[in-house]
C-alpha cells in the first residue's frame, strides 16, 4: 500500500460495515440520511457497528467534502428467499423485530463469486456455486442465478459452522442446560461464550488456530477432533446446498484457512467424490493463489481464488462517486 | 388390540423411555439397579422421564413377578461417532455434564431400518439409508452399517427440523435478541416457547397440523410459508447425510406426515433428482401401506414403510425375558 502523503489525493472513503439489516441492499454514499440508518442497526452488531459509526464520523469531520461509501456485509444476502432466511419461531419476531437470517462477509463472496464466474469462463448468471469462506470466522455461501442463494451464518455469525472460536449451529436445549449447570444467569453470558470459546478452541483446548491444531493433532486428541468436526460441519453445509440447488458448477475456497490450508481441502474432496468433486494433489499443492484444483473427470471444479473485500470496497467507491 | 381378561395373561411390561443417556446402549430389564440410573437421567428430560418412573414403579408394585422392560428412544443413537454428537462448545460441557446429541425416535428407526433392509433385500449392514420420521416430533437419520451414524434431534428433540410446535435448528444470538426484546427473563422460558409455539404453528399462525395448513396454504402466504420451510429443511439434512455417507440406497418415509401427505413426498423428491431419488406419483398415491414408491430409472429407492414402535418393544420384551 502507498503512503498518502496529501490528503487531498483522496477521492472516497470505504466503510465496511457488518450489519445492514434488510435495508441496505447495495453499498451507499452514506449521506446524513442513511447515517442515521445505520445507527438504528447498531442493535443488529452491538460490538462492530459502533465502532464503523465512529470511523464515519471522523472521516467525514477530517475530510468533509470527500465522499463517504458505505459497504455491508450483509448486503449480498438480501437476495435470499424467504423459504431460507426465516426461523421457524413465531412469525412476530420477524414482523417485530426483523429477527431473519443476515449472513456475513457478503463482500467477499461478491468478489468470490465474480472471479470464479471469470475463471470458468461462464455468466455469473448461469452457474451454481458454493463458496467456502474460511477464516477465523467461517461461513459457507450458495451462490445461484449471481446472487446469494442461502448461506450458513445467520441473525449473527454465531451460526453455522465451527469456527475458530465460535460454536455454529448447536440445540438451543444444550444451552438451556449448561446455564443451570454452571449457574450462567444471562443468555447475553452464554453467547459471549459461544463466540468466544467455543469453536475449534472450545473443543481441542489447545488454539483457535488451525495451523497450531494440526501441529499437535497426532498427539492430541480433542486437537484431532476439533479438526474432524470442522470438517465434518463444512461437508454437512455443501451436501445441503447442493440438494438445494440440485447440483453445483464449481466449489471455492477462500480466507486463511481456506487459501492456506491444502490438507483439510485435500480431505473435504476426498468425502464428496460422491458429487463429482476432485482435487488433483499436485495442484492442490498451493498456498494463496487463484487455481483451479479439480483433477481430470471432475464434473465439479474446485476453485481457490484469494479474496480481496478492499478490492470490492474500492470498486464500490468507483461504482457510486460518479 | 385384545382386552385382557386375566393378568396372569401378562407375562412382560415394556416401557418407553425418552432419555437413556450414554448409559443404555439397547434395551434392558429393569432391575433396581437400572431404576435407579433411569432417576439419574430426568434431567435430559424433565417433562418425560418422572411419567415413565411413575409407571415402571405402578407395574412392579401391580405385577411384582412380571418383567419390566426399558425400551429408550435414544438408545439407537448411541452408535454415532464422536465427531457427529459433539458440539463445538467448551469440551468440558462434555466432560462434566454429558452434554452431546442424544437423537430421539430411535425405536421407530430400529423397525424402520431394518424393514428397509427385509424389502430391498439386502443386509441392513451393507445399506446407507436416510430415514425420515415426519410426525409431531419430526427427525431425519442416517443410517450406515447398519447403526444410526448421524441424526436431527440434538441433545433435546427441539433441534433439527422445522416440527408442529418445536423449532429445530435457530442461531442462539437470534434468540438472546427476542428474549432481550420480548423481556423474557429466563432461558427455560424462551425454550417453552422454541418447543410449544414455533414451527409450523408459529411460522402460519394457522395450525400446528399439516393437513390443517395444507387446507389454507393456497389463500395463506404464512400457511405456504411454513409448509416450504418444512420441506427446506428435509431436504438441507437429506443434503447433508449423503454428503456425509457418500451417497444413499434409499429414502425412507414414516409416521404421520411420512405415511400420509402424498404431495410431500411427491414433492421433496421432485427437489432430489440430481441425487437419483425419482418417486412415481402413480405409486407414491397412497397412505399408511408398505410400498416402494421409486420410479423406473431412480437410482436410489423411495420406500414408504410405517413405523411400528409397539412391534418393536414387544420384540425386546420376548429377547429380553428369555
Amino acid at each position: 500500500m502507498n503512503i498518502i502523503k496529501d490528503y487531498s489525493e483522496i477521492t472516497g472513503v470505504g466503510h465496511r460495515i457488518v450489519a445492514g439489516g434488510e435495508e441496505f441492499q447495495d453499498s451507499v454514499v452514506i449521506t446524513d440520511d442513511v447515517l442515521k440508518k445505520i445507527e438504528g442497526l447498531t442493535e443488529f452488531a452491538p460490538l462492530h457497528e459502533p465502532a464503523a459509526i465512529l470511523g464515519i464520523k471522523a472521516f467525514k469531520k477530517i475530510l468533509p467534502n470527500v465522499i463517504s461509501i458505505g459497504v455491508f456485509d450483509t448486503s449480498f444476502h438480501t437476495t435470499l428467499p424467504e423459504v431460507n432466511y426465516m426461523y421457524s419461531l413465531p412469525y412476530e419476531y420477524y414482523q417485530k423485530y426483523k429477527v431473519r437470517k443476515y449472513g456475513a462477509h457478503g463482500t467477499s463472496y461478491r468478489y468470490v463469486s465474480q472471479r470464479a464466474a471469470d475463471i470458468l469462463g461462464k455468466p455469473l448468471e448461469d452457474l451454481k456455486l458454493v463458496i467456502l469462506h474460511l477464516g477465523a470466522g467461517a461461513s459457507i455461501d450458495a451462490v445461484k442465478d449471481g446472487k446469494s442463494f442461502d448461506t450458513s451464518m445467520g441473525f449473527s455469525p454465531v451460526a453455522g459452522i465451527t469456527m475458530a472460536t465460535r460454536s455454529g449451529d448447536v440445540d438451543p436445549s444444550a444451552l438451556q442446560y449448561v446455564m443451570e449447570k454452571e449457574n450462567i444467569k444471562s443468555m447475553d453470558d452464554m453467547v459471549d461464550i459461544l463466540n468466544h470459546k467455543s469453536g475449534l478452541t472450545g473443543i481441542s483446548g489447545v488454539s483457535a488456530d488451525m495451523r497450531e491444531i494440526e501441529g499437535v493433532m497426532h498427539e492430541n486428541h480433542r486437537a484431532m477432533l476439533a479438526r474432524e468436526i470442522f470438517k465434518n460441519r463444512i461437508i454437512r453445509y455443501i451436501g445441503s446446498y447442493v440438494a438445494e440447488m440440485g447440483g453445483i458448477d464449481a466449489l471455492v475456497y477462500t480466507a486463511g484457512i481456506g487459501e492456506n490450508d491444502i490438507m483439510i481441502r485435500q480431505e473435504v474432496a476426498d468425502k464428496l467424490g460422491y458429487f463429482g468433486i476432485k482435487v488433483d494433489p499436485k495442484k492442490n499443492d498451493i498456498r494463496g493463489e487463484e487455481r483451479d484444483l479439480s483433477a481430470e473427470g471432475s464434473t465439479v471444479k474446485t476453485l481457490l481464488i484469494p479474496t480481496d473485500e478492499e478490492l470490492m470496497i474500492v470498486r464500490d467507491i468507483e461504482r457510486l462517486r460518479k
